[in-house]
């Protein structure tokens, strides 16, 4: 087994948290996950309180004493809703998404929960480190949905120099091998969130979860770097056209904007992969087949315990 | 020390390329990368014959039987000049950017020469595998210069899985860790050009070497994706000025491709580092100090092999 601070700090057997996918991380797979050994995410979206809660208790009821979590989007317009209703049900693990959570910090840390942001930078890293967070998931551009510059390569070591709290290499991490790296760079343990887009526990739709199983290498697109938060999502009549749209003058923001509202939704949960958005990182051409989230995660780790346990090797 | 195909195949010590940087790797550079125990590599750039000649032939004196190389832009002007060059001048190794050397490949073979395509994508690799190369660099987008969309972290497992010839892992990669990360991910070694930029012997003007020292993860910026050639370079008054400009509907590709020209001599040979393009990875600050290239070889594979070593450490 390996071993890592993260294991220790969160109570769980293998160090993996499953990212927070909106329309996608539902109590169904965030509970898979935390059965399966890592730390499931319920993803908060723009959700509203009664959702979420609803969310946290089936997940709850699902994983017993376990842990698991809700990812808070920090734009969300119920996000002081959310942040409130974590305490109020004594969920055991919070991670954040787009900014840092300064002003909820003191209300967590005083009801004991855990929390890690997922930060893009070194900055960010060291005032979320500072507000008191457990552990600091560092993400590069590589990841699906909202997307940093920084790539995991570069990002991981520089922010693992610069917190002393566990750092977690979320971006390009589907499999062993990428765990292996991501403990060679400072990390101790991972976020994965496009891996367990083909979860047979993964409520995403079937059309997403078959252009995900048939994408490759070069399938993925930034989208809305213009609009100032970028989007890795796989290539489609929607982002192609999305991608055009920024280049073109006579077209507003809030017309951009407007053309992109939805489109998360409309694939994820409508199953339209041709004009929805379909989030997803790099590395899903790496997602070939379709499985339980347990072995998917006992997968993962067999590999890269193997490749650890024999990195020696290449050393005479 | 660190075992590896690489180093048996092109007769290193260690298993590093040095990148060939156009105004910066030079026969100077080269040289102090071969007798470091690496393989260092003359940029030829868009030059002509004259130069590139004149640099092998320095470089030759300075490194006697080690191998060295010569990196062909495969867009420049020139390219037909240097690929027969390269055979004439018998030089040892020819590692290829822009494209691939397919129609320079059988002369190449002929002679003996070895080659190392860099490449950005699989489909890329597998066919400069059936070329007949005799490694690949799987270039990630974190890299400075010239720059694909694909990660390290995504790219190299992706490649390592569709070719059958080792693989050097670029972009991201400044010491041990990065090194210990890429054998991880199946690379059997790397290539560095951020890292090599603050090497005593690398003659790029002292303004881009401070620039590199100062600067912070989050100091580089893509340009040139609207013109179909991405560029990555440190944030300054000329990037963020081209970045604008792609933007600007009222502008001409012409004129953006206009304002970019002769911006990497300007601050890679004058020291202009406000309004000349001062080209570098999101590694850039990982790079603290100026160091003759032997010793930045040797502490990063001291580094590399003490982690790979205990590796096996984190598996109980």
């Amino acid at each position: 087994m390996i071993q890592s601070p993260i294991c220790e700090i969160f109570g769980i057997k293998y160090p993996i948290f499953q990212g927070g996918m909106a329309w996608i991380s539902d109590a169904r797979l965030a509970s898979a996950v935390s059965l399966g050994g890592g730390a499931g995410l319920i993803s908060a979206m723009n959700a509203g309180a009664d959702y979420v809660r609803g969310e946290i208790r089936k997940c709850r009821e699902s994983v017993g004493s376990l842990i698991f979590g809700v990812n808070i989007m920090l734009m969300s317009p119920f996000a002081d809703d959310i942040a409130q209703l974590v305490v109020d049900e004594k969920v055991p693990l919070v991670t954040t998404g787009a900014g840092l959570p300064s002003k909820y910090m003191p209300a967590w840390t005083a009801a004991g929960i855990k929390t890690a942001p997922v930060v893009p930078s070194v900055a960010v890293a060291k005032k979320a480190a500072k507000l008191g967070a457990s552990a600091i998931i560092a993400e590069g551009g590589e990841s699906g949905g909202h997307v940093g510059d920084l790539t995991t390569m570069a990002l991981v070591p520089q922010v693992a120099d610069a917190v002393d709290i566990p750092v977690l290499a979320a971006g390009g991490v589907a499999d062993g091998r990428g765990v292996a790296a991501a403990f060679m760079l400072g990390a101790r343990g991972v976020q994965c969130g496009t891996r367990f887009l083909t979860a047979t526990e993964c409520n995403v739709h079937r059309n997403y979860k078959d252009k995900i199983l048939a994408a490759k290498d070069i399938d993925t697109i930034v989208t809305g770097k213009s609009l100032g938060h970028p989007v890795r999502s796989l290539k489609n009549a929607f982002s192609r056209r999305f991608f055009e749209m920024e280049y073109d003058n006579t077209l507003s923001k809030e017309a951009i904007e407007a053309f992109g509202a939805g489109s998360l939704r409309k694939a994820a949960v409508e199953g339209d992969v041709t004009d929805g958005s379909v989030m997803a990182g790099q590395i899903a051409a790496l997602v070939k087949d379709e499985a339980p989230a347990a072995e998917i995660i006992s997968r993962i780790f067999s590999e890269a315990e193997n490749i650890l346990r024999g990195a020696s090797e290449w050393i005479k």
